[in-house]
C-alpha cells in the first residue's frame, strides 16, 4: 500500500460533544430492546437499501489497525438455508449430550434458531490476512480481527432493531460445516451466522431469561476497582 | 441454578416496530461517530452515574446462553496505569519490528494511547466458566462467550460517544501483563483494554484513515450472495 505523507491532523478535528437528551434516549432504547430473535420472523422482505443501511452500520465498526477484516455473505436461497438448519440439527444434537442431564429437557423445549423462517441469513467472516499478517494492534493480541468482526455484529443488530428488523445469532453450527455449505476458504474465520427479517413482536427481555435458562446477574456484581475483585464502592447505585 | 417452569411467552412478547426516523437518525449518528480516541482526552471526572449507564449498556450486549461473562475493572489509579503504559510501550517495541520496514517510521508518528492522558481505564475480561463449562450455544463455538463480551465493548462505545466521552482500545498489550497488574486470575480471558475519558473533539473519520495507515473499503466489496465470492448484484447502491 502506497503511503502519503499524512494530512495536518487538526483538518479533521471537530467538536465532540455530548448527543442531545433525546438522541440518547434513542440510542439507550436501541441498546435495551435489542433480542436475539429466534421465532418471531415475518416472511416480508427486507429492502435492499434497509439492509445496505444495516451492513454500512456494520462497516462502521471499530477495526484493529482499521483492518476492516469482515465480508458479509447474504443468504437467501432455501437449499442453502436447508443445508444449514440440517447443520443445525445435528449440532444441537451433539449439544444437548454435552449439557446436564437436568438442563435437557428445557433446551429441547426452546426455539434456538430461525433459519428457515427468516427470509435472510447473514454469515458474517473475518478475513485474517486482509492486510497481511502482521497489522498495527495484532502481534500481541492476535484475535483483534476477531473482535473487531464481532463489534461489527453488534452495530449490524443495533441498526436492525432500530428498523423493525430483528437479529438471531445461530452459534448452534460448526464452522465446518458452514465453510462446506457456503464455499468458504479454509483461511477465513466465521464470526457469526445470523438470521435476519422483520418481526412483529419481540421479547420485552432477554427470551433464555423469560424462558428460565438464566437470570440477568445484578451489574454492581460485575463492576470491580483498580484490579480483579476490588470492590466497587464508588460504583454502586445511589 | 433450579429451574422454574416456563412462563406463557406471549405474556412477555410486545410489538416491535421500526425506531422513528429521529431516533433512527441518532443511533446511525453515533455508529458514524463513534471513534479509536488515543489524544483528545481531557481530565474532567466521569460521574459516577454517567459511568453507571456506560455500563449499564454494555451489560445489555448479547450473550452466548445469556452468560454475561464479562467483568468491568475500573482503574483510576496513576501507578496502575503507569504500570500499564510501561507494558504498552514494551509490546510497542516488539510490535514495530514485527511490521514491514517501510512501515515503521510512520507507525512510529502515531499516538496508539491514551492510558496515562485519559483519568479512566476500563479492563473489560470474560469469565469464560460463568455457569459452567458447557452453556448453551457453546459446545460448537467455544469462543462465542468472547464474542459477547466484544459485542459488550461496542455497546459501552457507543453509549460513551453519546454521553460525550471517548474510547480508546489498546491492544498492543500482553495479556500477561494485564493480568499481573491487576491481579487477574489465569482463567479469566482479557477482551479489552480500554481508555475512557471526556473528550473536546474527535476526527471526522478514523484517525488511521486521516494519517494515511489504511482507506476505508468500498462496502460494496465486502457483500457476497449465497456464498464466498458471489456476486453482490442486487446489493449494489442503485
Amino acid at each position: 500500500m502506497a503511503i502519503e505523507a499524512p494530512k495536518k491532523p487538526q483538518e479533521d478535528l471537530a467538536p465532540a460533544a455530548a448527543f442531545s437528551d433525546a438522541e440518547r434516549a434513542a440510542i439507550y432504547r436501541v441498546i435495551h430492546a435489542r433480542r436475539d430473535v429466534r421465532d418471531e420472523f415475518l416472511p416480508d422482505d427486507v429492502p435492499r437499501e434497509v439492509l445496505l443501511r444495516i451492513l454500512d452500520a456494520a462497516h462502521h465498526a471499530p477495526s484493529v489497525g482499521f483492518m476492516q477484516p469482515w465480508n458479509f455473505i447474504i443468504i437467501r436461497d432455501v437449499e442453502k438455508r436447508r443445508a444449514a438448519s440440517e447443520a443445525f440439527r445435528r449440532a444441537c444434537e451433539a449439544e444437548e449430550q454435552a449439557l446436564e442431564p437436568e438442563r435437557r429437557s428445557l433446551y429441547r423445549s426452546l426455539k434456538l434458531q430461525g433459519i428457515m423462517k427468516a427470509p435472510l441469513n447473514i454469515c458474517v467472516t473475518c478475513d485474517r490476512a486482509r492486510f497481511g499478517a502482521t497489522g498495527l494492534g495484532r502481534s500481541q493480541q492476535p484475535n483483534t480481527d476477531i473482535l473487531s468482526t464481532a463489534c461489527a455484529v453488534q452495530n449490524l443488530w443495533l441498526a436492525a432493531r432500530a428498523e423493525g428488523v430483528g437479529v438471531g445469532w445461530v452459534s448452534i453450527l460448526r464452522e465446518a460445516d458452514l465453510h462446506q455449505i457456503f464455499n468458504i476458504p479454509s483461511e477465513i474465520a466465521i464470526v457469526a451466522y445470523l438470521c435476519v427479517g422483520y418481526v412483529g413482536k419481540a421479547y420485552t427481555s432477554p427470551e433464555l431469561e423469560v424462558k428460565r435458562w438464566a437470570s440477568r446477574l445484578p451489574l454492581e456484581n460485575l463492576i470491580f476497582e483498580e484490579s480483579w475483585g476490588g470492590l466497587a464502592a464508588s460504583t454502586n447505585p445511589p
